[in-house]
């Protein structure tokens, strides 16, 4: 059977297929419609009769490990994206596994940088059959032109422990790359050569993979504190010379923008916050790591600094300007979910109240609720946005797939979610008839900030009717696109065929939207 | 069928029912012997759509959050001692299925304290049919007399962590007492008025129960930190005036012991210790909470002390002496299990290398090994100990059930085991030929220290080698119980009758021993 055979259209009104990778899927049945029925996935039961009597669970190497694990043909094997574009273990794990003469692989990465462009050999030598995560940059372009042999499945960062959880997807082995750990396998990324803040992406895999390797550059004697990561859970410990390229592993993105069109946007949103009654003592926010969404949290600080009132917590995305507020008081927590910058790094080893938080606690939609619904604004970003809220956060206009979905899909539950967006990119309208690919509901998605104006979903009559009056250019959505296709013309495309590459998978489980291949003309 | 039909001899030459409770139990096969071959409990997955969209998971009561668990005949119901005897959640609970006619449910409680006798009368009108978990005090002589309606299950913390996640006991319904809590659930031990340390005893409880109920009477607004419990597990949150007694809820034996005989076991431990080279830089302990166990861990500050060296882990049971030696910078870390008195609270709260554990990280058999085996000594204490080298932590000698197992069992996976026990007690020889119940296999205890005299398991021939020449008193263990018949005569019983009232667990879930109905005469 074809991999595009059996398509059915969805309850976002997309097309998806009903089978992925030879597996029946569950179309998208609309946002909180999806029941699951099931159990979580069971891992064998381990003994301390199989495992070292001293605990020491070093091996000579990842290929050992690897063997040790009982790699074979076919197995899903995951990594993590910790250590961002600095990463040096997904590739070597790789490297061993075609050194084995292993095929057909699933990569389930937690997401993917540039520096995993260079796995693409393995993807066109069969070592490896398809991804499940992201598929960035030179992997993205690679899928969307049809060349990996399986569907692609991107999920965001809850989607992704719900689907280790539930067993929608199963990991034969990971590898957590580790800058800490003793020869037990407890782990911690917030100290050694490579600190890189969390390990929290890994957790899942810790507790449903069947065989979990830990690799670090840096050996501590038992117990190595904290442990992100449960020794109780791991198989084998590897120790390298090296594990991540630090000048690589903080986000490139962390300094406030300068550019006036995106300030404006801030400081709008900044001010909508204010005028809808947000901002006030007690609040909960989160804002992403790029420049717009950092100077919106400035605004934040200096509100409460000029008003004498505190945050209660800020989901991050952990960088500078976050922890100058938890330091200076402005903030009682930080509750981290990845760390950004060498600053957030330090506060999270050394702040009691910088929190280490997971995709379980945070995201997870397959949990007795999650974090996200507490936070009461989370400022985004997004590559499209239609004139029903609905929003694309994967693919470019013209059908490439070029981002991963990280926490956005995620946050969608908080209290207030606003997307400061740019009217348009390189003369392509911004605000459409409709998105590209569906990411977003648009019913979960509230204010569209753009340099033109803002629109507020008609959805919110709560948010509409506080800010009557209001100075800021509040717009419909229609107005808008107008405006845009007035600058830019009626936007063309996407210009792709019938043929799914990827498919995009809502917090449930279930399939939002399809990635079609491109049709390079 | 008799609930002691079945019986059968095991690998420890024990008679034990094959069937228990109505299921299929396995025979104790010996140390690190069984394999088993199952996979761990799957929980049904639950989804943030059934739970409110805001997190606020208060409900009225008790009552209220028992029926909307679904509270019916047969279940199991879990409590935990974290408040040990000043606990007032447990018995709340029992009233509240009492009062809704609820019949035969199964409590299983971490441990059970004397605060817990007037549960008593739910086991004589049958709203609990049987104790999965410790039968300490008048709930041990209910059950030792053959009162309780169906039959004991004793496992130790490490066992109950296994159970639950191995799906051997199945809990429906937990209840966590938590000092403090937000209204999504997230729970901690370490603050509020109630503030007893850890909640690790309910981890198992949180990640494996069908339904979890939160109960406190300290609600904070989100997010409750530390999040012990995490909330995502947590269907319902119950605010009560008063969870517990505080006064009643630090444990009693707080104090060193004042006894010569005692103190004489703790300083021929402490030395033993020393002369056998266990006491370096770098080693690692393990003391319970009593006088003697508290007394062995000044010796070893001291010892520390003056050589200028640093433990680098204590695990406890924290207390005021472990507290004092690392705030005085001679440990390290405390790898805290259950927290014993106010300044392990204040500790716990307060310094960062004072570790929160659990049953999971420390003592669950079924994981990929655990924290206990990286322990250099641990000090137990026993009721009997037999010429094998077998121990009893259970029965007295008489044949009455009256302790818990705790970690006990558990802690004999440490590289040295050492028990200080009396070598007789009311004139009851302590040193035997057979203990009434085994707890531990003799294989694993090491060293026995009595007032007249040192004995160390043939087994252990290193330890013999090191202590040649020693000026403490090393003979063999029937010196040892012959000294103790020369004074108190050849011990009789106990008086039991050849039905099983309650059975011990392994560490791998198989039966290790019974408990027999005493014989009243």
């Amino acid at each position: 059977m074809s991999k595009y055979d059996k398509l059915v259209q969805n309850a976002a009104g997309r097309v998806v297929p009903q089978i992925i990778n030879g597996s029946d899927a569950i179309a998208f049945q609309g946002v909180g419609k999806y029941h699951p029925t099931g159990r979580k996935y069971a891992p064998p039961i381990a003994t301390c009769a199989d495992y070292p009597a001293d605990g020491n669970k070093i091996v000579a190497g990842i290929k050992e490990a690897l063997v040790r694990s009982g790699i074979r043909d076919g197995m899903a094997i995951s990594t993590h994206h910790h250590f961002r574009n600095g990463d040096l273990v997904a590739q070597q794990v790789f490297d061993a596994a075609a050194e084995l003469g292993i095929k057909g692989l699933i990569w389930v990465p937690s997401a993917s940088f540039e520096c995993h462009a260079p796995l693409i050999k393995y993807l066109e030598d069969g070592t490896i059959h398809h991804i499940e995560g992201s598929m960035n940059g030179a992997l993205g372009k690679f899928t969307s032109e049809g060349k990996m042999q399986g569907l692609g499945v991107l999920r965001s960062h809850g989607g992704r422990y719900q689907a280790i959880q539930d067993g929608d997807v199963h990991i034969d082995i990971t590898v957590i790359a580790a800058p800490t750990a003793d020869c037990f396998g407890n782990a911690t990324g917030d100290r050694g050569p490579a600190a890189c803040g969390l390990l929290g992406f890994a957790l899942a895999d810790s507790q449903y993979a069947d065989r979990v390797i830990v690799v670090t550059d840096n050996l501590v004697p038992f117990p190595c504190v904290p442990w992100q990561i449960h020794g109780n859970y791991v198989d084998f410990v590897v120790q390298l010379d090296k594990i991540g390229i630090p000048e690589k592993i903080v986000s490139g993105t962390t300094e406030i923008t300068k550019s006036p069109d995106r300030l404006l946007l801030a400081e709008w949103t900044a001010q909508f916050c204010d005028e809808a009654g947000i901002v006030q003592d007690g609040f909960s926010f989160q804002a992403g790591a790029g420049g717009t969404a950092l100077s919106i949290g400035i605004y934040f600080a200096e509100m409460c600094r000029q008003r004498g009132i505190k945050a209660r917590f800020a989901r991050g995305g952990s960088n500078k300007y976050l922890v100058k507020m938890l330091e200076e008081g402005l903030l009682d927590y930080i509750l981290d979910g990845q760390t950004f910058d060498l600053d957030g790094v330090r506060s999270m080893r050394e702040n009691s109240n910088h929190l280490n938080t997971s995709p379980f606690t945070s995201y997870n939609y397959h949990g007795k609720g999650n974090f996200a619904q507490f936070v009461d604004v989370v400022i985004l970003g997004a590559t499209e946005v239609d004139v029903n809220f609905n929003a694309n956060v994967v693919t470019h206009s013209d059908g490439y797939l070029l981002h991963g979905i990280g926490g956005w899909m995620n946050c969608l539950f908080s209290k207030c979610v606003i997307l400061p967006v740019p009217l348009f990119r390189d003369r392509m309208p911004v605000i459409r008839d409709k998105v590209t690919t569906i990411c977003g509901p648009g019913e979960l998605i509230d204010v569209i900030v753009t340099e033109r104006g803002i629109a507020i979903n008609p959805l919110r009559t709560d948010l509409i009717e506080k800010m009557k009056g209001s100075s800021l250019p509040i717009k419909t959505i229609e107005e808008l696109k107008h405006e845009a296709e007035k600058i830019c013309g009626k936007p063309a495309g996407p210009y792709v065929t019938d043929e799914p590459v990827a498919v995009i998978k809502w917090v449930d489980g279930t399939v939002i939207d399809t990635v079609w291949r491109v049709d390079k003309r």
